[in-house]
């Protein structure tokens, strides 16, 4: 037979002509030489597919090459076989599970009697760089079960993966010179594309994941797409760990945690000031934007819940308790409480917006696993509003939501994103209700100049939604503020108000959060500013040192009185150190400013400044420091 | 047998010989024919004693007029029986219960068929003004068990009490005219000695508060030594009901209570501004007494609570809950999680004294009868506070925290009471340390001159204290601050710091807390001002009106954003309404500053201030209106 041949289409919609049985690095060679070059695999009518696979009907395609996060997949999944042919060299007995790609890598399950170390992780890593050198074609073979059983005789672990492969199915093998693994890839062309990885440890992990089964050793590996992006990788974790909010809590003395009460942080006197200076600091800004603050009980009637529909869908994530023989849930949500207040009193349509706030201390359940510092927790509390609104007003209401979320964003340096989930195919309430306020969130979004991203359909059944992702000093993105609207609490707890004609008619509710979680959000803070607060939100703002205890106490003693009286935290260290000593441990506590005292300075009834961060100190009159500290807290800068 | 004489003991010490079956009257007629004329009944060997019962052996006597406790109640127990007399006379058919004595009167359980309506209190007063006016001498007698039942024959609620009297011990009755009652006494000498009394309700009551008895009808009465006393009372009462702190709670929207948690108050805005003004003050102050404020977990594992001894002493109080199959008990204390604090971290005697302050959110059971408002809630804000101390310190830290205590009360304008309790017999702790510890608090109340009251022995097991009872507008007492010693829960908690020659000590813990419950005080202090609270507290600060909405908004709202910029809580009022019916709904609300703004206003740029309370307003410049309200503010006036 003569080949025949198919048709190409291209991402841009072109199409082309190939024999069948063309791979895609040959169609890339024929774009040009340096897309064949720098493409590792791709998609064949949108499944990956080998860069070197033939091709052998009509196909829709794309190229991706490490810069792709597709292709950056491949190339990890790559690492996992490299690192199995590594270990096959090195240890003769030993034998393989499986070795899936992860977040920043991939690791391989294997069963083998020594147990390895750190320093065998260089040996295998040196191993891996040989056969990468070696440059050995990666190939796909289709085989047949009964082939695969024979070809994996002496792997006891493949033989259990491949008796689950439902007979008759084809089973795809890749080899790499002598080493072949059982696997669906797609993988790299060959060995030599793959460009940077590191090992960087191993655990012990049961086979696939049952505890029922023997315990395997795991090795874990980082890969990335050039050596620059390795480093810039460990670089991150370097900094990520230096920033930590569990170390850092600790170091300075912000929280801690009991074996008494997991995951339910115990604030420290310093974790304290941030707090309450977090909480003031909203506080303050709802009062001017006219919301009312209240406060509702910890746990109540259990049938409570259930007419909220917390019971119905969140009681896995509840906790219990019994008042008077009558069942109590501790609230892991305000909305319940807040309804009850506002169902209190009869509201006309003049009473609203009803914006009515609470710093609401919630308790969810969370497994001991999913436990993380400050950042997964079982109790935090919730910066937590409901706006009462008509219908009308959504529009109003959620332009001042999101400029209050501005507000507050901008004050600590964040960049964010805004998401707008619209209506899912299961929703509830009146399609005109869903058009008008799907119709105002885009209005609003759209005229703040929001580039906003669209998830359409993944807003909850009860109503649409904006979420907003703040993004921290590495990058790291966290969804933190919410503005979601609900159609369905108003009906479940029969609100209304008395609108202009005398009738009774149903309020919209909106939930919105700020922080989120006030307790997750320090943690974000903590890393976000690597522990060295704003002046504002320093948990001690000045610290004071006397050059001589014994001869500048007594204008310490006047300086701290007369900055206490102003409401700054400050502190003096008259303790019998060394004058470096006292320095470097302020700087160790991430001190905005250190004022040193001697003689000079008692003459000139100055101080003299050094700034946390700062290498070089200087003299300032008294009255001319505090105006500059109190202008900087006042502007939280 | 000649009568033999028996030596009378005077309270003074003096004796005096009587003949045999002289009376307390016989004995003050002796003494005086005033203090005969005043005396109604008195002790006989300390016990209470008829006014003309015989005395038969040698005795130390005492004699109470009705300006004494006991005398008043010795009336008031007379009164039930007048009470009884009148039923008996009005309704021919009426079974008698008890008629016990008690707070400021005395009530009557009785079994009668017609319901009885305030109309019918009204004719038992008459009837009861009656057998007053008649004067008729009320006498002990002494009888047999036999011939009680005899007596009381058709009295089966009088049977069952006697029933249960041991066979042969004498049954005293008491006669007038035609009326007798089994009693124990004693009673007035006559029924004219009844000064003033008066029926306040009926309600039913189980027979003897057993619900698987009868349903009698308890008939209530109030009495006083004088007409004048009564009055008093009912203004009083009237005064109360005033300032009743649910009633205003309501009225001026401060809080709510729901059935989904009873007990756990619910705080609407207006209450949250007070109690927030109430932490951030507290707050304050606590910063320059240099405490560090914490906050820990709402609920710890039971075994924390069984360490704590809460467990042993208090699990009746308190709820729980489970945590991964753990048994939690929401905390009813801040203590055991504070200890948890003190002992994350190895001390130095240089670190002491901590003062480890929380505003801690405690659950406590509490019958749902007892329930009252704020005043007796099942969950509250503990302005808790520990101090960690070296015994030298004790005096010290006892100075302090009465010194911030009267800074707090006197903030309010309370007067108040100080109580010093020492060790009970079975205090447990070194002796040395209990001498050292009660040494230092007397001298601390001696110094600051308070004029406190001694309670020996009436400390806790665990150490001395000083409770603080505060006295409210109406002269209410509440016991609201204490400081409490505590040589027992550092060993529990096996507390330690290293001293100054690096030995391992155990420190002294000083439980203290000002407000005690913040809940409770908000309570009180609605009733202490009526609901008219200091401008630093109120609700809303001012409001503001404007003489023609149409003409005059703008300068209302430039008002209401100046003051709101300065933190001042203003409202302006710009309803279709007359300016009489604001003025007058503003007044209702008891909002501190009412400004009226017109046309001169405006041109003038000034304000009419209309300060609550006041029947003249005065117009000021607007400038000068600011800078004395924000004094005012910062001086808590």
């Amino acid at each position: 037979m003569f080949p025949k041949n198919i048709v190409i289409k291209f991402p841009n919609g072109q199409e082309k002509e190939y024999e069948q049985g063309v791979t895609l690095e040959e169609i890339a060679n024929s774009v040009s030489k340096s897309l064949q070059k720098k493409s590792v695999a791709g998609l064949v009518n949108k499944a990956p597919y080998d860069y070197r696979r033939k091709i052998e009907q009509h196909a829709e395609i794309e190229l991706f090459d490490l810069g792709n996060p597709a292709g950056l997949q491949i190339m990890r999944h790559t690492a996992a076989h490299v690192l199995a042919q590594a270990l096959k060299r090195l240890y003769g007995n030993v034998q393989l599970g499986i070795g899936p790609v992860i977040e920043n890598g991939f690791y391989y399950d294997i069963d083998i009697e020594n147990s390895l170390t750190i320093n065998d992780l260089k040996l295998i890593e040196k191993e891996m760089n040989s056969i990468i050198s070696e440059d050995l074609e990666i190939i796909r073979e289709e085989i047949s079960h009964k082939e695969a059983k024979e070809l994996f005789a002496n792997e006891p672990l493949k033989l259990e993966l491949i008796e689950e492969i439902p007979q008759g199915q084809v089973i795809s093998v890749y080899r790499q010179g002598e080493f072949v693994d059982l696997c669906r890839g797609p993988h790299l062309p060959s060995t030599r594309y793959l460009k940077a990885f590191k090992l960087t440890h191993v655990s012990g992990a049961y086979w696939r994941g049952d505890n029922q089964n023997k315990v395997l050793q795991r090795i874990y590996g980082v890969a990335f797409a050039s050596k620059k992006d390795l480093e810039e990788y460990f670089h991150f974790l370097e900094e990520a760990q230096k920033r930590n909010h569990r170390k850092l809590g600790n170091e300075l003395e912000l929280f801690m945690f009991s074996e008494e009460a997991p995951g339910m942080p115990f604030y420290l006197a310093n974790g304290l000031v941030i707090r309450n200076e977090l909480e003031s600091f909203l506080r303050k800004i709802q009062r001017f934007y006219d919301y009312q603050e209240v406060r509702t009980p910890m746990m109540m009637n259990q049938r409570l819940w259930e007419q909220s529909g917390h019971w119905d869908h969140y009681k896995e994530n509840m906790y219990f308790s019994k008042v008077d023989d009558q069942n109590y849930a501790l609230k892991p949500m305000n909305c319940p409480g807040h309804m009850l207040i506002f169902k209190n009193k009869r509201h006309s349509y003049r009473d609203l917006p009803i914006r009515m706030a609470e710093f609401g201390q919630v308790h969810r359940h969370e497994f001991s696993g999913a436990l993380n510092g400050m950042l997964r927790v079982r109790t935090f509390c919730q910066d937590d509003a409901h706006l009462y609104v008509t219908p009308d007003q959504i529009e109003g209401e959620i332009t001042s939501a999101l400029r209050l979320v501005h507000e507050v964003y901008s004050t600590f340096g964040f960049q964010y994103e805004v998401e707008l989930s619209t209506r899912p195919d299961d929703y509830l309430g009146s399609e005109a209700l869903w058009d008008k306020a799907e119709g105002a969130l885009r209005n609003v979004l759209t005229k703040l100049h929001y580039d906003y991203k669209l998830n359409e359909g993944d807003g909850a059944f009860y109503g649409p939604k904006i979420d907003i992702h703040i993004k921290d000093a590495l990058k790291r993105s966290h969804q933190c503020a919410t503005i979601q609207l609900d159609f369905q609490l108003p009906e479940k707890f029969d609100l209304s108000y008395i609108d202009r004609n005398n009738e009774k008619m149903r309020p919209v509710v909106i939930h919105r959060a700020v922080f989120g979680s006030i307790d997750r959000f320090l943690g974000i803070l903590i890393e976000h500013y690597g522990g060295a607060f704003p002046v504002w939100l320093a948990p001690i703002q000045v610290k004071i040192i006397a050059v001589s205890n014994a001869v500048h106490k007594e204008y310490v003693d006047e300086i701290t009185k007369k900055l206490k009286q102003d409401g700054i935290r400050v502190e003096e260290d008259l303790r019998d150190e060394k004058l470096g000593f006292k320095m470097r441990e302020a700087r160790m506590k991430k001190i905005p400013y250190v004022l040193v005292v001697g003689d000079k300075e008692c003459n000139h009834r100055s101080v003299n400044v050094r700034k946390y961060g700062h290498e070089q100190s200087e003299e300032m009159p008294l009255d001319a420091f505090m105006a500059e500290l109190k202008k900087k807290i006042e502007n939280k800068g």
